[in-house]
């Protein structure tokens, strides 16, 4: 290899710069991302203009960036990066129910409630029975399993998105299985909403004509000593945008049934079990 | 190709996503990055810490960006992207002199000045003679030659990263080639310089046992009608930093001979030739 940068050598060049005392999964990382980085920009060719282009949409999408707002995470959810890191370190036997992506707007510390209590406060949406099983791979029920919910409001906020108008802990609740594994609340049927594209990332969803919709869903987070956090949603299996998840977060076996409940106490139930997977 | 997302079709299912409208070129430029971006993910299987740490580090880069600071193109420069990007669009033929990066101290405007005059308005630094000619690829001179050149000062900055201490034109100027197709002009030998270091690049830098220096060089933008316009470095061929050019910048070919001068005009004597490509 010639000691100085030519086309054909660029990638092995850069690489060969690293220090001896670089840590062998930091060389790894690195050198594959130098290594895929120059054969994209050879495989199109890439343009100078492009490049620039390229470089004013890092620029624009740093500076957008504060406390409320993350656009380079934003970023990662559109390209699919998110959810392939996520399977990448999710891996589950067939049976086990599936990650999907965390998302934004997760606070922790919601309240400890009963079986069977509701955790819309604001009165708003279509009421729906949550219900179903928390079960390891054999079907067996596993008590002590905490079941972290939340869900955005009937008009698709999340209370952390409307401080001074939701309650902090509207469509928010924990609840823990006893010996039979099952678990019951009352939520709202959730609805579809857009992630924030008003933004570079925006822009390059409408340049790709892609919509910024995400599906109707209902978050879980599920821990159980013993067993893998569980971190993923149930989808509203109706939704028009199921297709096309801005985010890509949806996964076949995530999506619920909602039927129409027979009880009067709720308009829908929504029934589904979690399959937890042993730890290590 | 399931509808819904799995880890085997992350990214085919993502550029499924673009709309039919999508110009060709976007559409190319798009589908490689999210294949590559993927493909990098997979191989080194990234884990969620990487992930995060990544985008903290994206993050860094675009609060480090200024009017005066530019920390993307830093990166993209010490990634060798910058050097591949111009090499890409800047083939020529064998024999004619090779591009090299622009760089961000270009200043358009510089004054013009006759042949033999000198560019060095400070005083300091080892002056050299720089001399030789212009002419296509079958040693033909080239009039009408528009050599614009610019250099750091004996201290390693350029005037633009000075403004109150430095003339803004030292060691900056115009030449243009009469029918002989000859230059000379006098400015210093330049002197090695750190890119700026002291953000997000200049830390991954570090962690990858890199430093920050570029070897010495003296910058040349040459541009005649007819031909395709050369922006290139020479390099001082004794710098100790040439092997291991922060930016990559550095071509074999570049390597210029700084010789002690004999006629007591300069300290130094650069003979170099350029030989520009016909455009089209």
């Amino acid at each position: 290899m010639s000691r100085y940068f030519t086309e054909a050598n660029s990638d092995e060049i850069v690489n060969a710069r690293m220090g001896e005392a670089v840590p062998p999964r930091l060389r790894q990382v690195m050198a594959a991302l130098v290594r895929h980085l120059h054969a994209f920009a050879k495989e199109v060719e890439l343009t100078e203009a492009e490049w620039a282009f390229g470089i004013d949409f890092l620029t624009k999408a740093g500076q957008m960036c504060s406390e409320e707002r993350q656009e380079f995470i934003l970023l990662s959810d559109v390209l699919g990066l998110s959810m392939l890191v996520d399977a990448i370190n999710h891996r589950r036997p067939a049976g086990a129910t599936e990650n999907t992506v965390l998302g934004p707007f997760h606070v922790a510390g919601a309240p400890l409630r009963a079986m069977g209590e509701r955790i819309t406060l604001d009165g708003q949406g279509e009421t729906c029975l949550y219900t179903g099983r928390v079960v390891d791979l054999r079907d067996a029920p596993i008590a002590g399993a905490r079941i972290d919910v939340w869900s955005d409001n009937a008009e698709g906020f999340y209370s952390v998105q409307q401080p001074g108008l939701q309650d902090k802990w509207n469509n928010r609740g924990v609840f823990v299985t006893g010996a039979d594994g099952k678990y019951d609340f009352i939520g709202i049927k959730p609805v579809s909403y857009p992630i924030p594209d008003d933004g570079p990332v925006g822009k390059m969803l409408a340049a790709l004509g892609r919509h910024p919709k995400r599906p109707a869903h209902m978050h879980f987070m599920i821990t159980a000593p013993g067993y893998q956090r569980l971190v993923t949603h149930t989808f509203v299996g109706d939704d028009p945008w199921l297709d096309s998840d801005a985010v890509l977060g949806v996964k076949a076996t995530l999506i619920a049934p909602f039927e129409p409940a027979e009880d009067g106490r709720t308009s829908w139930r929504s029934p589904f079990d979690f399959v937890l997977t042993p730890s290590g």
